[in-house]
């Protein structure tokens, strides 16, 4: 996909939302900037737990817009947030435009919204801050590879597993299972779960990104037994990239963290507890 | 109808139609004024003589915008067509935009076409022949009252009948009729007709807007016998305002000039043959 697919796509899923289309195509025409990435109906995590779809999302510069028009919107679809790749919004910037008013205030209030990011985006570039979109590279793992890690802030996703795994000194041609050996870090595995109710599993990750709770749908007790009757197993690390949709409803890889099984809340919980340990994790060259 | 209803209105049209909606989001939003009036999907007759709908259209300044798309567009359809305000392309200058190139392209050709435009809006503003659009008073009689007269390339229309006979003089709160005598000029009657196969006519017009075809479905020759054998009626002149469907699907009523029969052609052709004679009419505040 290119960057003109990208925007008819993005621009597209705002077309029955006639205000919204309005106002994220003036947005997004007067930034004018192919190097910002956007994100239309973004799926969030509000600060008082509640999901919601954010009309723009700017994952650059932490900042999504709402279009506050005077009848409540639609419902979310559930179903399709369960999968969704949900960013909390706990630290964003959130500008809201009223288009209950007219179109001079309308319009005024873009330009002023417009001028915000222009401005951070100028401050971020000052400060070495700023990582230009790239749509071609953003989801190879030679980008990362290159940069020799994977940090939680360069909100860093991949479309198939494969290109995760090889961020790590792998050399594979194709991986489809959910777990895979770290070649160089030993004592680390590679993990792609569903982190959502799925057919076996009874997975969820806490809106904070911090906790990872795993549980089996059958024989859950014996599960963790066994689990936690090896140490070799829970005590291994695991690269955490969770399987979600994105924006256009495909599947991709999200990095999470570096976890580790909390065995005392395990056993307490009945479930496994696994803890984020940290969030930026190093890539290796193939050996 | 306020601008912004009107914006949202005309670009909800392009909805369904990706490219389209960016292209004509993006011009619109970088042209960025409020006095030019934009139509989507306008009707209009090419040089050729055939019918097509014009991807945006700016009356003001006779120029209107296709987007050229990978495949052929959606066939138009002829019945809306039939009673649609249709424009002749004929004087038109026509920008085209070929969205198959990369967005970088698209991008700076649109730039290009909205330089033009700003330019072609200077030059007029210049010359004193820009009219800025307003929206509460383009319908208003008392507009074409102050000016003196109606122009054929002001492009004049008004929403009710009663609207158009208040121009010459009349004071009526209501009119419903497809006829009105004119208070002031005697010789002159104001018509309303429907230019187009309806019920009980077979009227058209041509498509350079110079001639007018009237017939009667039932009873023809016996209709025009008696039209013509009656000089009052066919030596009186026509001032014309074809009732049509505009851009939003609204019934308008157009102004098309003055007509005056041609008894010869007429006898010839067994239809009720009325050519133009005037682009422009005197208006008349009321006695």
């Amino acid at each position: 996909m290119d960057k003109k697919e990208y925007y008819i796509k993005q621009l597209s899923k705002t077309n029955k939302k006639n205000y919204e289309n309005y106002v994220v195509c003036r947005i997004i025409n007067f930034i004018d900037d192919l190097s910002l990435k956007f994100i239309t109906q973004q799926p969030i995590t509000m600060r008082n737990g509640k999901k919601a779809l954010a009309d723009l999302y700017f994952p650059q510069i932490d900042l999504h817009i709402e279009v506050d028009e005077a009848f409540h919107k639609n419902q979310i679809d559930k179903d399709k947030m369960r999968e969704a790749d949900i960013v909390s919004a706990t630290s964003h910037t959130i500008e809201r435009i009223d288009v209950t008013k007219n179109i001079e205030l309308i319009n005024l209030r873009i330009d002023n919204i417009v001028k915000k990011i222009k401005d951070t985006i100028e401050g971020k570039k000052k400060n070495n801050t700023f990582i230009p979109w790239n749509i071609e590279t953003e989801y190879e793992s030679k980008t990362y590879v290159g940069k020799g890690y994977i940090d939680l802030d360069d909100k860093v996703a991949f479309k198939k597993i494969v290109d995760a795994c090889n961020c790590f000194g792998c050399s594979y041609h194709g991986y489809q299972r959910a777990m895979a050996r770290h070649p160089v870090e030993k004592d680390k595995a590679l993990w792609f779960p569903k982190l959502y109710e799925n057919e076996n599993w009874q997975n969820n990750i806490t809106d904070n990104g911090k906790v990872i709770v795993e549980k089996r749908k059958a024989n859950n007790s014996e599960f963790i037994k066994t689990y936690l009757s090896n140490p070799e197993r829970f005590t291994r690390r695991r690269i955490v990239f969770a399987r979600v949709k994105d924006s256009l409803g495909n599947v991709m890889y999200r990095f999470k963290g570096l976890f580790k099984v909390n065995e005392k809340k395990s056993q307490n919980e009945q479930a496994i507890i696994y803890e984020r340990i940290k969030t930026r994790v190093k890539t290796y060259l193939v050996k």
